[in-house]
């Protein structure tokens, strides 16, 4: 059966809609009440202003519906992740830096657009609520999802719910302090984790090797990208290979960190960099490899069972946000 | 009125009684209705074998007993924490180092004594317990108590239940790496938390530095105690000062990772070393103030307001261990 019994279709509905907001596309997936994906749509976000930001993600949902052949009143709702701060009760996007606005009434807009209920939440959470229902075969309960992209951002899912903390901010491990006195990081602090354990981070480090006179084949890219550093390190580069290390014996350091705190039933990571797949995971379990040989507490939690890479052929994002509007609609449903 | 209403007394029942289990001494409180002290108990735990052990548990429940005048049937049931590994459900203490057993059914034989039911929770987590129903005026349901003694350990609650994690092994912050290249810990890896930030952790650092030959006033001490250091740095000596600034420093550096995973309320510190107070905090909150000046997030998140010292005249571990009681009966009449 497809996805999980983890989450029922809301009873009676037929049509949902999901969509990943980010800086620079918004996608947006509609499944039928068996789960079935409908349409997958991608479209490029409008930042020139706020005006022009809304008119592409309402561009980009239509499209979604059309493509679907969802013109009509099946559509039952929409979730909607975003980056950055939101409040989930009164639908309203706090600060999304990377949409450029703040305090904007997300869900009323798109309730106005769409004559359907508009459920918001933070982009990474929904993104582990992704992870949660439809790439969760063992129907686990407590996961933490790591989403590594230009920063590093997470959702924790705990007790099958999505867990906020007070300010909305559980989860940040991208802010873990990993070198007291290393570079600055974007949110003020030195040596966050972020800076080691991102593509930035990746490209970083690279640049650094560079600077140092390493011989590398990296020296020959105009603009390098992380993933160039990963297909580099497959192929052989000495620097690359030194960089995919340390990237992946820091994360290594700081999951134990995480299953420390949580103590949960699987960490999955997502994102660009884990395309990259064994030659991505392979640093972080060789890390846990040598703490396991020194520790039977490491013997116990650092199983390399606990780690996984997302289904890269999911847009977790979007599906997840597909899943918040079916547990909304069915939380109502219970009253 | 008092404690809290956060955790109503069972309804119809008049006493009960929460035992806190160590290696070296059992603590039992017993407490009537309205949560007012009747009595509070200390006795030596007997370590000579299980039988022993067992013994003097049951003489240190039975001294406060009669100390309360609760020798008939008005005793409701008991709390117990215990150190180690627990199984909550069916009572039984897993491992006890401390205690020198292992798969004991410790409910079942207080239930044999006592007639009444015993429940079993990991004596932190109770402690935890203990800090939310009679330590937390503002009633706040998500908390962290991080208990420093001979190593670390902490109790989480979230949403005003105790989180324990797939293995129970959820909050042991103590095994966070800090130096991975350091001092090897109980736990077999090098550089945990607990080898710096712990009474032995000071204790090592006092040592580290009178064998590197620095001037100091503890080099008189013949059993050197952590309290020896808090009250030589008070009196202005120089490696005792430098030995609390770097536990200090180091603890901050940790809740700051503890607050981005569980954005908690408040993390509340307790155990021996924690006795010293504001010579204790002074550290902590001083690299606090340091992030804050660097970061936004840190000026959220790492507040003055967001760690305190728990109320070192209630032996948090027994009140807890009441609490759990009162929870359990309240849970089983609520059906």
């Amino acid at each position: 059966m497809f996805p999980s019994a983890l989450l029922p279709f809301p009873q009676g509905k037929r049509r949902l809609a999901g969509v990943d907001i980010g800086g620079t596309t918004v996608t947006t997936v509609v499944v039928d009440e068996r789960w079935q994906l409908l349409a997958d749509e991608t479209v490029a976000t409008d930042l020139r202003d706020n005006a022009a930001t809304m008119a592409s993600i309402a561009a980009g949902i239509r499209q979604a519906l059309a493509a679907a052949g969802t013109t009509g009143p099946e559509l039952a709702a929409l979730g909607v992740g975003i980056p950055g701060m939101v409040d989930p009760l009164l639908g309203i996007s706090h600060l999304a830096v990377n949409l450029r606005w703040s305090d904007f009434p997300l869900a009323q807009r798109l309730t106005e657009l769409f004559g359907v209920p508009a459920f918001l939440e933070n982009d990474v959470r929904v993104a582990a609520l992704g992870v949660h229902t439809f790439d969760n075969p063992n129907q686990l309960s407590d996961l933490v999802y790591v989403a590594l992209g230009t920063g590093m951002a997470a959702g924790v899912i705990l007790d099958g719910q999505i867990f906020r903390g007070r300010h909305g901010l559980a989860g940040e491990f991208g802010h873990f302090t990993v070198e007291p006195d290393g570079v600055i990081c974007g949110c003020g602090n030195r040596g966050c984790l972020e800076t080691i354990v991102s593509a930035s981070g990746v490209i970083r480090l690279a640049r650094e090797g560079l600077a140092a006179g390493a011989p590398s084949a990296l020296r020959a890219a105009t603009v390098l990208m992380a993933r160039d550093v990963y297909e580099a390190a497959a192929g052989g580069d000495k620097l690359a290979q030194q960089v995919i290390e340390r990237v992946g014996t820091e994360l290594g350091r700081a999951l134990r960190n995480v299953a420390l705190a949580y103590d949960v039933d699987e960490i999955v990571l997502g994102g660009g960099i884990t395309r990259a797949g064994d030659l991505f995971l392979a640093p972080l379990l060789a890390e846990w490899a040598r703490q396991r040989r020194e520790s039977a507490l490491a013997r116990f939690l650092l199983t390399p069972e606990l780690v996984r890479i997302a289904d890269p052929t999911r847009n977790m994002g979007a599906w997840g946000a597909a899943a918040l509007a079916a547990r909304r609609l069915n939380q109502i449903e219970q009253g």
